[in-house]
């Protein structure tokens, strides 16, 4: 039985393909519909688990896993050690994800998770952003521009023809270089600008906030002068202790988790008591009318992160390989002829390899 | 950053060329060594959690989690189907076992967890059998002549002279093929004989069980004579309500745990009050002299899977992989060069592919 190992090479390969916009218009349309028909009877979604650390460095590595009855069980495994890029040059969330047949337990494929991370946040972002935001949102405003920023800033200019970019980090390195990170996102009319924070938040449409800070360091700006619709997707909550946004804004608007037990455990969701959180994403996306008055209000997305837009990340990468014909099979599972029998290939290698008289 | 992958063929190679006794030798002995200096405060083992459905079949996946603190994690991925011999002609158990470098999130290496399952479960009962069992132990009886009993009677035959096995199967053919499934066993002076339960139980000074009994349906033997000394590894109990031991015997025995919270809550232990417990394995392993009147007591080691011991198992295999140049390096996760930008590779793709003038 064989398992699809998807490289890096073939993700690459997928992307330049297939195009990176109409990947991510695909990644968009893929989670809408999925959230759109999303059963909680037919879909299992343990909230994620993990080993937090702070030795050998501050870190976590989480496993999410997530079965859709009777078909798929997808898992990905993320690690998240916010020195990865001062200390190795590699990228703070490090990420694989499998899928297994659930009807025999065969791991079927194996791809890369960090891209898809990337990818599937922005688009869940940009999902919640067309269902929140004011459709007329022309100013994009960016708290943390790190690896996360690119593409929540992608995913969203799929949807919303962006004018400004109003952008801040705590490090100028990676402020004088976003420019360039996302030169190749064809956001031409766009006018991108370094502000403060409180600048941002009195003219951001959108704000998304995608930063590492530190437990008990947040939130990342102070509440202030906002726009009355004001839509703010907040990514980087994802650790007990960790929030970006202030208490006071959060208490001021509708607060849509992904997931709310999640979102309750790790997410903006830590900061407020139940009376004060709205629904969750896929109730405003099955009824969009309902929560259209939504839009003209503040309204922050609580994104911890939802195993299964992973699952439906991995499925479209591997609905490409299967269609470009990428990717390589191997077996990886020991499977004998006999199933009763875990040493059978040692048994038959005496066989074929010596010459012995029946016994 | 490169994944070792080792296939089914790796892991078949490292099995041949080493040899199989080398291998089941080598694991018992790291297995005994991570036992004895296991300290609760390094390793971080949760119990594991998974998937349990009755459609598209009965089975379950679950995940296996563990971290050596500041080293390595280790994961199992493990499917129980027991449809899978009739319905696919596959194993019962199929996994795969991942490391992940806990500086980094990096996945390291990705394996077969299938043999390995077999090989380790097999170990720890040879483990437990050496420290538990009289040494001068003859009679093995094995109720459950599946894959696992393979590798539990190559692994006690390591341990003892064994002058007779009895076996029993609800399942004819099941007991027709085993002698020729562990013919390469090597175990010459060895008389295996069919026998019902009440003599397997009577006769044998080592019992092994290793069935797919369905929850609800166990104990699978009756309680009844045994030899005083009498050891049993019971190693099918893995769900909440399977079970395969009588109460009563585990009540006149004393009952070593592999891991106590995971048997109370899916091992023979389920049957048991706290009072009724014994130590856990490596607590005997640290000091056999203070347990070592259990060699005349029935014993009992209720063996529920540890990740502990996949994870000691991957690290062999990896091992064995390096010293004889076996397996596949991949890149599977998309790293930039630049650890904040998730897209470089698609504008390198169009700096390389166009020739395109300076903007």
């Amino acid at each position: 039985m064989k398992t699809l190992i998807l490289t890096s090479d073939d993700t690459r390969a997928i992307v330049r393909r297939v195009g990176l916009d109409a990947v991510m218009d695909e990644m968009i349309d893929r989670i809408t519909t999925t959230l759109r028909t999303y059963d909680i009877h037919e879909t299992v979604v343990p909230v994620r688990a993990g080993f937090h650390y702070e030795t050998p460095t501050i870190g976590l590595i989480e496993w999410m896993p997530i079965m859709r009855n009777g078909n798929r069980t997808t898992v990905k495994i993320v690690g998240y050690h916010p020195r990865n890029p001062t200390d190795y040059g590699i990228p703070t969330i490090l990420a694989t994800v499998s899928a297994y047949d659930t009807a025999t337990g065969h791991l079927v494929g194996l791809a890369d998770g960090t891209f898809l991370t990337a990818l599937r946040t922005g688009a869940a972002s940009a999902v919640a952003t067309q269902h929140l935001a004011r459709e007329d949102s022309k100013v994009v405003g960016l708290i943390g521009c790190g690896a996360q920023a690119v593409s929540q800033l992608h995913a969203i200019s799929r949807c919303f023809d962006i004018e400004q970019v109003l952008i801040y980090d705590i490090d100028d390195s990676v402020l004088r270089s976003f420019p360039q990170r996302i030169s190749i996102l064809g956001l031409r009319r766009a006018e991108v600008g370094v502000a403060d924070t409180a600048a941002i938040l009195a003219e951001s449409d959108i704000l998304c906030t995608a930063t590492s800070v530190d437990v008990g360091g947040g939130p990342v700006f102070s509440d202030g002068q906002s726009k009355p619709g004001l839509h703010i997707n907040a990514t980087g909550s994802d650790f007990k202790g960790k929030v970006e946004i202030p208490k006071e804004l959060l208490l001021r608007s509708l607060v849509v988790p992904d997931v709310l037990e999640q979102a309750i455990s790790e997410g903006e969701c830590q900061q407020l008591d139940g009376d004060n959180i709205g629904p969750e994403l896929h109730d405003v996306v099955k009824d969009p009318e309902r929560f259209a008055f939504a839009r003209e209000q503040r309204t922050v997305f609580d994104s911890t992160g939802w195993a299964l837009e992973d699952h439906v990340a991995l499925e479209m990468m591997m609905h490409y390989a299967g269609e470009l014909g990428l990717g390589t099979e191997m077996e990886i599972e020991s499977i004998s002829h006999d199933a009763k029998n875990p040493y059978e290939f040692v048994a038959n290698h005496v066989a074929i390899s010596t010459n012995h008289t029946p016994e």
